[in-house]
């Protein structure tokens, strides 16, 4: 095994650094920052060490903690051919517990009790069995979501770039392609949209008053993707005209949402501080995935997660 | 057929109407409060009527809009004769959907998001799958409270009179009597606590301080039950000693609960004001089951979720 250095930017518990220093002997793994001149292997992300991270010439790899990766310099790491790799998968059926809990709030009638704390009202439910969801975005996550919902007794249909295959047809009730969608007459029916899509180029303000208007009125929007692929100010509009029934946002254009927001206060919306993949125990679940792609790193075989640059995801 | 009047306590939509009357030729249905004094059959309850009813010498049956029957004057019931029957069924799948709301809420930490809107927090997640839940009541509701549990990744441990059977352990993992957990020791470890006993001599007060010990701390305690089986104060002290992580109420001791209540604005508790069960399209769900026992009682035969008055329910 060649000599080198990795820089640990997740910290890792003591049997966790144990196990990778037996695993890997003669690779130095580091917690310190100045390891970012020289470290070949990065563990994480820190936007401060981001011009040193990107003027160390021995890096090659970086495995991002997160799925989403719109908050690297992607196109700098991409002109240094530096590998960047997602730790896609491992927030999925958390992202799907969190949207569990946004769709049965809504269909339970809790939203109107939840805002209002204290009024002995009895709200509207909705039958969750005859209802229908659109997924954007098919990966893990979207499949993930898809699984709770058909657990629900909903009609799951995904939306993504290449349409359906057979291992998504086994969860999802029909898959579509972007542009099929993108073709479709003003009048799909939905009870849920769900956004998961990453937060890239293609992606960026895809959700727009006329997209949003797709669906037939008195639909519930919930975006767990990136704030970025939302026009807010449209969908701000559109819960006004009560042309949407609601909207369970994790995700904003700008983060943190600042507390005047109305899409904290108002009552057609549950503004979340970005928390839909938290992990309850993180490093248990990212460092395994690390270790596997630090065996496939050593052995010159390809990395889970890679990122295509042309996509950005 | 004979001569019968039934009063329908529960408008039926025109459809169902003619529904009755086709069927039950001969049989007078009428939703004339009238009818209180001389109704053979009747489906729902008034208890403004109360009177009326009881001294109705002809009344021999009242099919129940609800699963639980704590609100009717059971004792007078009892000595006239007359059956009771329970909606018991139609409301397990959507408590199910409220309670998987509440567990979802609670891991996903959006209790103090929702409690606090407008603030950028990181709460603490719980992780679903190395949970245990107890459910108090495997009838139709806590079954189906169990197949969501055990969806989510749960074990899911009943609590009844009887004790396991077949039937049962196709999904719970465990099932105890009510006088196995009396007798058990104070160290029962608990991550949620599901009250859905129904409202009788037997169950009141049952979750008392001592009770509510018998788990060991940091638990959270759901009632879709009845307000009637929680000591509210005790509930309340181990809530502000935070031997209780926090309460998902629905049934209160006095309802409405008064807006004034810590239980409505406490950070540990969400409460929600008797909701647990609505149904989305009752009428749909409960005149079916009011049809079949209707043939049932015409041809003789046992009527469905028919009430034992030993036991209450």
């Amino acid at each position: 095994m060649r000599m080198v250095k990795v820089l640990l930017l997740v910290k890792p518990k003591n049997e966790e650094l144990q196990q990778l220093q037996k695993e890997f002997q003669g690779v130095t793994f580091s917690t310190d920052l100045q390891a970012a001149r020289d470290a070949e292997v990065i563990l994480g992300w820190n936007s401060k060490l981001s011009q040193t991270i990107l003027e160390n010439k021995k890096l090659r790899w970086i495995q991002a903690k997160s799925a989403g990766v719109d908050y690297f310099p992607l196109k700098e790491l991409k002109n240094r051919g530096i590998i960047l790799t997602t730790a896609s998968g491992i927030h999925s059926r958390y992202i799907a517990e969190t949207v569990g809990a946004y769709i049965l709030i809504e269909n339970r009638g809790l939203r109107p009790i939840i805002k209002n704390p204290g009024k002995w009202i009895e709200p509207q439910v909705l039958e969750t069995t005859e209802q229908t969801v659109f997924i954007f975005g098919t990966g893990h996550i979207g499949t993930e979501i898809a699984r709770y919902c058909k657990f629900f007794g909903m009609k799951v249909i995904g939306v993504n770039r290449h349409g359906a295959d057979k291992k998504l047809m086994d969860i999802f009730d029909e898959v579509i392609t972007m542009n099929q969608f993108k073709e479709q007459s003003n009048e799909v029916k939905a009870d849920y949209v769900i956004n998961i899509l990453p937060g890239t180029a293609a992606t960026r303000h895809f959700f727009d008053k006329e997209r949003l208007k797709k669906f037939t009125p008195d639909y519930t929007f919930i975006n767990v993707g990136r704030g970025s692929s939302v026009v807010t100010a449209d969908l701000q509009k559109l819960l006004a005209d009560h042309y949407l029934r609601s909207a369970y946002l994790d995700v904003f254009e700008k983060e943190p949402l600042p507390v005047s927001s109305s899409l904290w206060h108002s009552q057609e919306v549950v503004g979340t501080p970005h928390i839909s993949g938290l992990i309850p125990h993180f490093n248990a679940a990212l460092y395994p995935l690390f270790s596997e792609n630090l065996r496939h790193y050593f052995a010159e075989e390809p990395l889970h997660n890679t990122i295509d640059y042309g996509k950005e995801y």
